[in-house]
């Protein structure tokens, strides 16, 4: 397996997330979908249906990393613009994709309206993602990944791409876990972590049920490592007498 | 009222939401926050904790609006480094604030540990905003609001800054909806819109209970215009036959 690190962006588009009318349920999902190709989720935007935010994101974005997905404005309606955002940002036309109007035109049949033909325009120079829950489907164009906003769409089209991309080898992580401030692990952790290059530790607190306590998040690309720095670390929480869990809280 | 259009940036930072492990909460609360200020969240990133990605992301964002949020990272552990992240990238010194040490101090007792310190530490310049939850304070530094990660510290932070912030007339939405395909109500949508400048109309599908339908949710500053609008929109996806509802399905 080779070293190399390949790292992906997500941009998401869409007024109604930035509104806090709808929660975001697509960056959780592709994150740990990302994690099992072998890909890291390295940064997320949001912006609004706007032309130029969306353009000035996929160019600065396809541009950092090696994936770029897109979530949301694939629609049938006038506020559906990423296609042409993305065209635009590209440099390249907007054309309807033949394959993309021949899967409506079977979905649709003779109900195939100027709005649903919407959803066959791609920029030019695409190929198509399969979507297997509502048949108008996402696009691919270079790095760029369009797709759906509904989150069992995405998931779905995830699903078409399971295995298709190239990754590297996968951040595993093992978590541990203590009833207690986090400060009263700080320390011990900053070492942990400093002994053991390569690994990551995030501390991560909850209050719950009134009392307080932290999970102790490793991360490593090494399976070894992690049982190394777990047994270390349960070790070291013990001995301040944290009493530690192995496994999350 | 003024007419000037007051916007503001969300960074969020914090490994554990780009792996997928945790589900951000801060911004819907935040978007619904600034929204009642009459401010409008236009942009939000997610980065790592990494130095380089917070300063960069800082940097682009504080210029671009007039208010920028950041939500994790304050805490007393190794992997919190936004404070020293936005210090460098403001070009500004790290300081123990004083005022931050009495609250802790008062709070911790002799069990103010070099850990819980560094929850005192600012960038130099700043001012405190006050945690109601656990006591150690955001912090305000030229029109850059470092926040928690928790959600519920992260709220009770901006509780503390309510009505504090100067905005503009806040954004008001109206809610229309049918059970239907939008790609039904698609040109109704976009002629509606057009003949109202002013007014947004996002379209927002779901599939429920083996049912098509969409929300069609109208935006406007001006509480008449989203009367009119509600009006004509419900009239035309009537006239359509697509028995819409007045209010959110």
């Amino acid at each position: 397996m080779s070293d190399r690190i390949f790292t992906a962006a997500l941009l998401i588009i869409g007024d109604e997330i930035l509104s806090g009318r709808t929660q975001d349920a697509n960056l959780a999902y592709l994150a740990k979908w990302l994690g099992v190709q072998g890909i890291r989720l390295k940064e997320v935007r949001v912006v609004s249906d706007d032309m130029n935010a969306i353009g000035a994101a996929v160019n600065a974005l396809r541009a950092a990393h090696d994936y770029l997905f897109t979530t949301g404005g694939i629609g049938p309606t006038h506020d559906d613009i990423t296609v042409d955002a993305i065209a635009a940002a590209l440099g390249v036309p907007v054309i309807v994709h033949p394959d993309a109007r021949a899967i409506l035109a079977a979905h649709y049949g003779d109900q195939l309206t100027d709005a649903r033909l919407r959803m066959a325009r791609t920029p030019q120079g695409a190929d198509l993602i399969e979507n297997p829950r509502t048949k108008a489907p996402g696009i691919r164009v270079g790095n760029v990944f369009i797709m759906a906003g509904v989150p069992m769409i995405t998931q779905g089209m995830l699903a078409a791409l399971d295995g298709k991309l190239e990754g590297g080898a996968p951040v595993l992580s093992r978590t541990v876990a203590a009833w207690t401030q986090e400060s009263r692990a700080a320390a011990t952790l900053a070492a942990v972590e400093k002994a053991n290059p390569g690994a990551q530790i995030g501390s991560y607190p909850f209050w719950r049920e009134g009392r307080t306590g932290a999970n102790f998040v490793i991360r490593s690309v090494d399976p070894a490592q992690l049982e190394v720095v777990a047994g270390a670390l349960l070790s070291a929480l013990t001995d301040l007498g944290l009493d530690p869990v192995d496994g999350e809280l």
